[in-house]
């Protein structure tokens, strides 16, 4: 298949490297020419613009940007996708934004007769080399069918969310919990190893308990528990505390123009903020545990 | 075995059924009598006193109460327990308190020859019932080893988790994250159906995402989403609300003996305890998500 | 002086009327027919856009918006004041809103040679219509003494914080201080008198001593304590519980932009948040201690 | 007058001193004998136990200890100030302890006759040794006139707060509300500092906007801005940040008592709790705002 893929990032790299194995012709349009490289190295074709993107004989158009603002010009600005891209191909956004612009977004594009898909990503740059990532998508079934012969040489599994924006609405909901979870088992677990309790054994006794979480039986941020979680190597690699900042602000956000309350959301959005004010921002989030232990 | 049993309340008249129909013998002191009577109905013989259980011919003796205030008199006080008990008798206590005072009661037994394990239960009046509670157990891997007989007819698992004390450690850490999980899970199904998702769709991708816990996978506070869940049956039954309360109290009160701060801990016991004070403290501690949802 | 008003919303009107009563002309644009007539009743002249009031010969221009967005329309859109506005004419903005876009309005005036100071206003429409609102004021010191015959009519001082965005910064920073006191209040008051105490010989000790504060020496939100703050009216009037939901959206929103964790005030905006949601969000600010009373 | 006095600690020597200056002689007890000596160097006599105070001939016994089991222990204990006081003799109790136990010794002591206040103090070292305390006095009215020739030398004042207990309920109201704006100042300051705003002027701002109170006109934590803080000597003396802990944690616990919530009070006693963790609880409170500047 055709596929046009704007936006690199970190993970586009080894998602563009899956997509050639698979078979797949890539054109590629990224603002790094480093981006770009890794994936021209893969055998993918540069182009010079977004618009030169648009305009060519793709038939899918996959986008992954840091945020809203980028999402919008890109696909709504002067020279952007919307201005020149062909009625049927198929748009998909990667990018994790809020709901509210990922529909707006996919309202211009159905008005001029493009389907769009919002597909962001979990399972971070590891997931994305392996071909593991978890997509949520919201919009069309039938659009998500098309899209599957993309996205499952990508990911593991792409769940349909519902309509336009459901995508970003299963992320922010997902990681608004898993932001809260990690902080509750750094609380869990230095309270129970200052108490007394060997940390491995207090892991164990939680994984079969009702305490059990992801953050405790896949991700434990107590250093010695997990041997390939990121508190064996110094908290480095997995999903930074500053874009567990950005997700949380994401829900915090959405939740204000809903009128939502998130106590324990916007608490630990400011958790995670005070830590990366302490220059810890690059860490991965588990790292928060850091915040309550002593010795460290 | 003969076995004594101290202090039954709720969960010890099916614990005791389960111990007579393993085929021991249970002798029984309770401060209501109809407590006592559900014992007795089961084949127990009832005592006058905690004095009568200690000076009896029991190999073991069970004390289940509601506070470390309550335990102490019972073992410490004058005719208590450890007043009049043989030596090598073993001691569980099976009472949820705070893991300082267990350490104490356990340290002034073993002067006097007596071994006793900590031992508080999870799973409530329903694991009662079916036998599947789970101990968490404090003392001496070879006094844990005497009591499985016992332990094992009440509970699915009887886990050791160190010395003295530690039992309570582990049931106050895990009930720790318990409590903030099942808030964290209230508001993020909370935004996300607000913010346009199924919840049982929303509830999917967060149990096979990083969101995933046991708040939401086996016990969703979100109607609808669970069957056998407490929210499915108006949140009555389950874990009471001020049962959490109290739970979340023993950690916030040990973490202020060690100096240890719990942010998300602290904050999630207020919240229960204002949801509480609105007259809701019966409910099971999942309803916690009326907080959150508009429309209840 | 000639002075154009864009902008009027609910406190538009009474200052209007200070300033005709001090002898300056003016001349309004509002959206809102009602709000202009408001204006022309108390003798200022009706202008039919923005453009025509920046195009007029005016010496100040005094907008205040509800957000920035549309400050930015205002002045930076297509037909907005600095298209079309004479150099030398000095613009104030009074509207509240987040510092950093204050600073990039002011600066697109200066580049085409405005003055421009950032002047958001406290005390309400009790103080619109008596003269004693407080400006903040961001800018240079020159300027601030330019508006000042204008400023003083509408309000007791003008406060110079610094350069441009400082006004804004103070008033963010007071009013997120503000709105920490007040549930500070809410919850030292309810405790006290749950406990036993009398609200107003608590209120008294308070205010005597090291807890003092304007929320509870002057606007106290114990119902009883004092006659003329909103807590004696049913909490109608006053600083509205969605404004001061707007301006710790404010203060976060700036906090998460410059990295610094704010907990209380984070938190007090989503108790704010609960609060609105349960339909509260027109009553004053202070009524949040009805979170906190349980007759209530 | 001849006055005991039991439990003298750091404050006691100033306080003695300051009676006997007055004409009053004061029988002293404490377990310290650094802290007697201080006080028979300022004139005071020695005694050699609790019971030695209780069976003299005194007028008034005031003891100042540090928890409420001292409290319980001293006037309740075998050899306590009740088993061997006359009746007749006034008890005052000035340490800090929680509501419900100060009510319970009062009401012990009433029993044999002993009338009893509640008086808690609020002022530091410094104003003991200046005689500017502060008492916050429970019990009847008529009790507290035959105190005030006593506390009228070591403090300026003595505020009646109702019946037994409600000195404390005023000091645990008021210092939960401290700990509060203390936080919400640090907050606010940060804030506005790395915004843009110099400190002495945001200050001034805030001290006479809404934000004012006592912990930013007269107490503010900002380096710099106040030269009789203790922000202006390294936060050293003034009121520990293990005291506000010890303060706000008799506001939750009697918070939890009573089935009441406080959001901002039980997270500002964690967050001190933090800080005290990282070795800083012996820093005045208000070095709390050490935790949101970053070059600090």
């Amino acid at each position: 298949m055709q596929i046009g893929f704007i936006g690199l990032g970190n993970m586009g790299g080894p998602m563009a490297h899956n997509m050639i194995q698979a078979g797949h012709d890539l054109l590629v349009f990224d603002l790094s020419s480093d981006a770009v490289k890794v994936a021209t190295d893969a055998g993918a074709t540069a182009a010079g613009s977004v618009a030169e993107v648009a305009g060519s004989a793709v038939e899918i158009i996959i986008t992954m940007l840091p945020a809203a603002m980028h999402v919008k010009q890109v696909y709504q600005g002067e020279n952007g996708i919307l201005a020149g891209v062909a009625p049927q191909v198929l748009l998909i956004d990667a990018s994790t934004i809020d709901p509210l612009s990922a529909r707006e977004v996919a309202a211009a594009a159905q008005e001029q007769g493009n389907a769009m898909l919002d597909a962001p990503v979990s399972g971070g740059t590891g997931g994305a080399a392996a071909g593991t990532l978890t997509f949520m998508v919201g919009g069309e079934a039938a659009d998500l069918e098309r899209a599957r012969g993309v996205l499952d040489v990508m990911g593991k599994q792409a769940i349909h969310c519902g309509p336009s924006g459901n995508g970003q609405v299963a992320k922010v909901a997902n990681n608004l919990l898993l932001g809260i979870t990690m902080i509750g088992v750094s609380e869990a677990m230095s309270l129970g190893v200052t108490l007394g309790m060997d940390p491995k054994v207090l892991a164990e006794v939680i994984n079969t308990s009702s305490g059990r979480c992801w953050s405790s039986d896949t991700y434990n941020p107590f250093p010695g528990v997990m041997d390939n979680a990121p508190a064996a190597r110094g908290y480095s690699g997995g999903f930074g505390t500053d874009l567990m900042i950005k997700d949380l602000g994401l829900a915090t956000e959405a939740a204000k123009q809903v009128g939502q309350p998130l106590l324990l959301g916007a608490l630990s959005q400011q958790i995670y903020q005070g830590f990366s004010a302490k220059g810890q921002g690059q860490l991965d989030f588990s790292a928060i545990i850091k915040n309550y232990r002593q010795e460290e």
